[in-house]
């Protein structure tokens, strides 16, 4: 099944691992779909290794994008640009952040699928794989692993496809 | 190339990360196949994070489940319930086992094949996909690895559809 | 999509995790295509772990295989046996040998970018997908995974077709 991402459709979920040109091929489909170009970013820049990583990113983004930060309020964030063709990079970055914060995930994640639901317009989520190794030793890492699939899950349900990508090659999950 | 499993394929291997959506896939293929429904489990309550996870899995499963304990000796298990629609769950659970009890999973491995390749009715197999991430530190971790790939490329072999998952969407591999 | 590797493809990228089966498939494939038959092994023997798997991949090659060893220099490797059938496995131990001798890994890539460009007849090359679990640790690990994702994206673009490879079955990703 080709990976595709149509007129009609407005939601779409890219899924991939570490550096496997997940960003790169969801900012190429969000500017082919054109629109107001609006980047949710939920990166935090904690250290110098995160800010590196958030101004490579930026440095791929053109004056046509607006960026809007959203480290945890990620619904309100999605529900204030409605109609706006939106990128969100990424939901794993947001995963951390409601763990560290100790925020309530499960009715994050409820709302997040509701704004996800309400938004009119193109609508594109970036996530990482992150279950695919062997279990990790430590409990809090297991917690983030499990947390990041169920709301992989929750999200893929709320969209119209799913592109997994490897080696920056997309392949359909739906 | 659509995940199908369909009424002459007897044998699924149901692959996927931590939190893919893989046991409630198998599941509802296995209650939508009918027969006598058996669920052999293979992990074991070792401790609270585990207990809950077993516990959690059988909420998800009705009335109509049968369940049956296999830690170690799956060969057997499967032997004792041919005919039946069965839902195994997970290989690689079975494989820490093997491999915590220093039992020789080679020849486990063989007699499990057999048992797959003997059985009547419909059996369902579910497996993580643990070679992702990057190597693991320790020499155990990666000779788990190591069986446990090797494990899912020889059940692989034996049945006749594999669906690999992701954030609950199957892709078809066989 | 199916796994394709046909008389007009000269190049084939083959990914996947530890224990999936790409090295055998990789193999057959070369087998398979005829011509001079040439192993490039990146691997070295650090220690009797990595000397046994060394060993048990040799074992596997018949003497139609003749062996060039390239733990740093792969560019130049392929250059040499231009016209052959050759097969590198794997790029994912070039890319740690370039880590622990603090090459120039940018420019490594681009010149084995340029070689693969350059060859003619059947190159196959096998590469570990690393990035599908949970961020590493320790900060050499993450670098390392980066690299890993950026090589494997660059030569996944130079060549004609790229295979992933779960349980020993391949997936079509281009």
């Amino acid at each position: 099944m080709t990976a595709r991402f149509e007129q009609g459709d407005r939601g779409l979920l890219v899924l991939g691992g570490a550096r496997s040109g997940k960003s790169r091929h969801a900012q190429a489909l969000a500017e082919a779909r054109g629109g107001e170009l609006v980047f949710v970013a939920t990166g935090q820049a904690f250290d110098d290794e995160m800010r590196d990583r958030i101004a490579r990113h930026q440095a791929d983004r053109d004056g046509r994008w607006r960026t809007v930060e959203a480290p945890l309020d990620l619904a309100e964030a999605i529900g204030d640009v409605s109609g706006h063709t939106v990128l969100v990079d990424c939901l794993t970055l947001w995963t951390s952040n409601l763990l560290l914060d100790e925020a309530d995930w499960e009715n994050a994640t409820a709302r997040l699928i509701e704004a996800i639901q309400a938004h009119h317009g193109t609508l594109i989520l970036v996530a990482n794989e992150v279950g695919l190794g062997i279990v990790p030793d430590n409990a809090l890492a297991r917690r983030f692993r499990d947390m990041a699939g169920t709301i992989n899950q929750r999200v893929a349900a709320a969209v119209d496809r799913v592109h997994f990508l490897a080696a920056g090659l997309p392949l359909a999950l739906k």
